[in-house]
């Protein structure tokens, strides 16, 4: 098939590959020129803009199927606007990108309004799975669905994709995908930061591996834990803070909307806003609480 | 190797039966008698006391290696205390149950203080695990792990076992490992609580297979989320209320003594009781409460 892929960051390239190795036809568009030779290289054909990608005779499969693999928000917001005046009634936009499953509903209504099918497309698998085989979880219009299977075949391990429903319904299990994975990982850093402060000298990547061999805990993010602990256990060059983009916060947004009580992911979101904060105002008021009303010792800077 | 193994539970039999595929000797004891039969169609000898276990002529292997796979707690104590009287210098007594590790540091004291080597083993990867290959964390002397070795490298899968360091270090591995267990299950839990009362009608079965094919958040316990919600994904038979049998609350008594902060570990273990709370005391508090201040609705029984 012939995909018109805009985006090739850190996952859009890998995509790109995966899909040229799959024997699909990849034309490109990415705003840093630099990786034009490299996506030729790999057999695919690069264009300087959204508009030339959409309008050049060389691209001109009908209907198109267009692939956006952007950050999240406003630049997918304006791709996806300049895409809708670019394109045809019966031509496929996908998202692939982690847009909020609120943003493809209000997406896909434009889209449908003139004719164009939108599909959703939650990835995961990180850089590695975009390039070595994903997993996908798409929603959109069913029978459309099934004529652009083989994009899913080629790019997915085998069962990794899931044709979810209506559209938004890709995003939204991505979204909650990644709500678990926040609390799958809150559960192994905060493991490991009991073993680390424990009175065992453990090997902690001793202690990894032996986790991914036969116990009820062997998971991907072990093995990636284990690779990270063999590197340097100490841990000694990172930062402890921890950033999130978005996929966490929506999904608590979720929890509060729907009422329900989740509060092991709503916490692992929490922490990850806690490792941010260094000014710890809240601290500051209650250790000042304590020393007024009890006299506990209170440090002040530079003391 | 000859094991005389105490205990022939869901665990201890498929240890026996593992062990004997694997080529050694085991001899048994189980109040049980009826597993006498079962453990002799695999070629194990059945005894009927731990007295007659560890002093019959049929048993006679120096030093002698005592495995114990016995519900934690009170009885796992009882016969070790038996084993301590009839066991001789240079014996091997391993507690392979789910014991807390200060118990397993009390215990080893007393068996070192007669010149027998204690081992704590903390045993993952459930049932099956047991019988076809498991996850292994021992503590205990090193030197001596090494001449029963081959024991751990029957029952585990490979690089399934960890020699963690002095006796105590394996149940306290087992401990943690437990700990983010509850993490990691609490996350998978809530995530499918919001897919299930989410606004579209997902296979829950298949996002369960789409997650464990190339995700970021393929695991064991995935796969297990996977195999139980193929047999009825609405969950009509299960009582949502979940027991704990003692390694999370060991956990948070350690993050406490250590006055660290792992509050998902905690909220999971908390979240296990509150699914056990008919009562509801609390919640009538607060419902009452606000009742009072505000006038708000409440709602007595039989109304």
């Amino acid at each position: 098939m012939e995909i018109h892929l805009i985006g090739l960051g850190k996952m859009g390239f890998n995509i790109a590959a995966n899909l040229l190795e799959g024997g699909h036809s990849v034309k490109a568009f990415d705003t840093n020129i630099d990786l034009a030779t490299k996506l030729q290289e790999k057999g695919g054909v690069f264009f300087h803009s959204v508009n030339e990608l959409l309008t050049s005779p060389m691209a001109n499969a009908e209907p198109r199927i267009v692939w956006l693999m952007l950050p999240a928000g406003d630049i997918t917001n304006t791709v996806m606007n300049e895409c809708l005046a670019l394109l045809n009634p019966e031509d496929i936009l996908i998202d692939g990108g982690n847009s909020k499953y609120t943003e493809s509903k209000i997406n896909n209504q434009k889209f449908t309004e003139k004719g164009i099918h939108f599909f959703d497309v939650g990835t995961s698998g990180g850089v590695s799975g975009a390039r070595n085989g994903a997993c996908m979880m798409i929603g959109g219009n069913k029978a459309i669905f099934q004529t652009i299977e083989p994009i899913f075949e080629s790019l997915c391990v085998e069962n990794g994709y899931l044709f979810c429903g209506e559209a938004g319904s890709g995003h939204y299990l991505k979204m909650i995908h990644n709500g678990i994975e926040y609390g799958m990982m809150q559960a192994i850093g905060e493991g490991f930061n009991i073993l680390h402060h424990s009175e065992y000298d453990y090997d902690l990547e001793g202690v990894a591996k032996v986790f991914n061999n036969g116990s009820v805990i062997r998971s991907w993010l072990m093995e990636l834990t284990e690779n990270l602990l063999s590197e340097d256990a100490a841990l000694t060059d990172i930062e402890g803070v921890v950033a999130s983009s978005g996929e966490g916060k929506w999904t608590v947004e979720e929890i509060l909307r729907l009422e329900l009580s989740a509060p092991v992911i709503t916490q692992s979101l929490l922490t990850r806003y806690s490792s941010k904060d260094e000014e710890k105002y809240g601290e500051k008021v209650i250790a000042s609480l304590r020393n007024q009303f009890g006299g506990h010792a209170m440090t002040k800077k530079g003391e």
